[in-house]
């Protein structure tokens, strides 16, 4: 997606050679009208899916899942990552390893909002080593829902995470692929 | 404003006397078209405030100030919860007591995307105690930047967050406010 990877380009910050900086419209500040481009490109994706649930997981894919899900016109659920003193006994739960964070968290989804009925798109802003699409992956599967596939904002491929899951099966959507980067730039894959 | 109200009466289970969960649309599961009823009425009730950001914190408020967002055409923010590994040198912060979770977490905003020459609509899910939003406004002012107000889905006024806040000259807007509720159900405020 042009568009998105000309952002890239001007605004993303590459520290050492793995990790991208979109701070100034993705995920710290949030350019609502660029965000809800890149929500009509999933959902031009996705159209003929017959999406019911978008998941995502808290924070940073919210705005994302919001914009696909209002041109869906389906409703979104976030997977959270602390189990709240006020969550109901019934739920969903994968451990994911958060390589920004440097420590391991549970994912949580009630299994109010996730059912066998559902055929679910997981939206989310980063895909590198995969292990928060694995643990929504897993969330899915535990409801027993149908997985049309996942749209992910940027991936990073070189990291491997995408690669796994699409030997699996999963279909992946990717709005802006990264081969590779570093002090000499982001290089896009084809 | 009566969609939300009747939206609480037929969705939000009351546990106790103080907790709200209306997990099925706003902070668990979210309805991308009736969160954008509030962003538009948000949007209305700031509409001549020259406001130049959105300020949120994670992860519930951020579908609320993303529909803000898009009509108001500004840019949100939303405050990190834990300073991750890639945060830059130059931040705003403070610390708040979550009575949700339990314990007392740091708030995060970078000071790239919040300066005095912004005009702040804060933007949240809930208003209780009212610490997420003391956390907010401290953070606002760390940033020298003008504070339009705050708006608020759901305000449970007797939690006495907001008449502090109130007091201390803060415009506060409440979608729904909450007077009581309890085993008999909901009392709104006029």
């Amino acid at each position: 997606m042009k568009l998105l990877k000309d952002r890239i380009v001007a605004e993303g910050r590459v520290i050492g050679d793995s990790i991208l900086k979109v701070d100034s419209f993705l995920n710290h500040q949030v350019d609502p009208e660029f965000i809800m481009e890149l929500g009509r490109e999933i959902a031009r994706r996705y159209a003929a899916e017959g999406i019911t649930r978008i998941l995502t997981v808290e924070a940073s894919g919210i705005a994302v899942a919001m914009a696909a899900g209002l041109i869906l016109r389906v409703p979104l659920v976030f997977a959270k990552k602390k189990k709240a003193f006020t969550q109901d006994a019934g739920f969903y739960s994968s451990e994911i390893f958060s390589f920004t964070r440097g420590e391991a968290v549970g994912i949580f989804v009630s299994d109010k909002y996730l059912s066998s009925s559902d055929t679910v798109l997981i939206v989310d802003d980063f895909l590198a080593h995969g292990e928060a699409m694995r643990g929504l992956v897993d969330i899915v599967r535990q409801a027993g829902a149908k997985l049309a596939g996942a749209a992910i904002v940027i991936e990073k491929i070189f990291q491997k995470g995408g690669q796994t899951l699409r030997s699996e099966g999963v279909r992946i959507d990717s709005l802006a692929a990264i081969a590779k980067m570093g002090k000499d730039g982001i290089v896009f894959a084809e």
